[in-house]
């Protein structure tokens, strides 16, 4: 498994019978190889909330699943050149977050009937005359499985991160008691 | 909530098809009481195994349900009085836990089949003559949205740990620092 993207993105989140807020949502992009039983890439998308731990949308695009993509929104590049332009667009909306009036905004609308767990995430440019939607996937709701899963990962990494944290912090107390004790004497 | 014992116990794990093992075991114990719409209490078990993210094992036994359980196992105390007699159960069995051989051990047996996810908790006093059964508790597996809850507080809780720790090395590095300083000067 290749990470090609994994940035906090400023995203416009409208959920059904909800007011349209702003968030920041870590999108990952991951691309999956396989070789056995036959080689196989899939390019997986994950929208997440560092701050609500339940949020999790993905989608999966294998290179089948792409020729549909690829018809359905008049893409012009094939599978292999698709990551870097998603990314590309990616970072069109991270220069431009900042701004007042952003050019390219990142959108997700989520439908959030209990029967239908989908979001359009989509990458939409605004000029003078109207909005162009350069990339709309369909994401699906991380279901308690895959939500159980993610947060088994996020805990073990954020408990390396603890303990890399108290031996740093050991360290430090130690150099520089040392050095204090050194300077005093 | 009140949280009535919460500690790391080791328990004898036997899982169908599989060795037993030595595991430490985090056992938790909480009262549950609500007033709405009418005053109710409820003991909550819960086992927990902070190396092993998706190990979640409870049994939440309400006033009714212990009716039947003083029935079944024999006890002779009211539900009032249980939750300390069992936490008495388990510091007995602490207090043994170091010794070459214990006189009471925690045994918890999984029916690790697909369909039946229970397992027995039991505190299990050893003499020279047999094996006596204190008590024994059917739990059941967490389900993946218990799972995925359990998850989401352990990363909040482990989340703030990181921080204030973050805070104690920034304090600790400024402190000393500047002790280092003033004592060079």
């Amino acid at each position: 498994m290749e990470t090609l993207f994994n940035k906090r993105l400023q995203v416009y989140v409208k959920c059904k019978d909800c007011e349209e807020r702003k968030a920041n949502i870590r999108v990952n992009i991951d691309l999956l190889v396989t070789s056995n039983p036959v080689y196989k890439r899939d390019l997986v998308v994950r929208l997440t909330d560092d701050v609500d731990p339940y949020f999790l949308y993905s989608l999966s695009i294998s290179e089948e699943d792409y020729q549909s993509l690829k018809v359905q929104q008049g893409l012009l590049i094939d599978f292999a050149s698709f990551p870097q332009k998603f990314i590309d667009l990616l970072h069109l909306c991270l220069a431009e977050q900042e701004k007042e009036s952003p050019r390219f905004l990142l959108h997700l609308a989520c439908q959030s009937s209990l029967h239908d767990s989908a979001a359009h995430f989509s990458v939409v440019e605004t000029n003078a005359f109207k909005h162009l939607n350069h990339l709309s996937l369909k994401l699906l709701q991380g279901s308690d499985k895959e939500v159980k899963d993610y947060l088994a990962t996020c805990l073990s990494s954020l408990k390396e991160d603890k303990q890399s944290l108290e031996i740093k912090l050991k360290k430090t107390e130690e150099d520089l008691s040392r050095q204090l004790a050194y300077a005093q004497q």
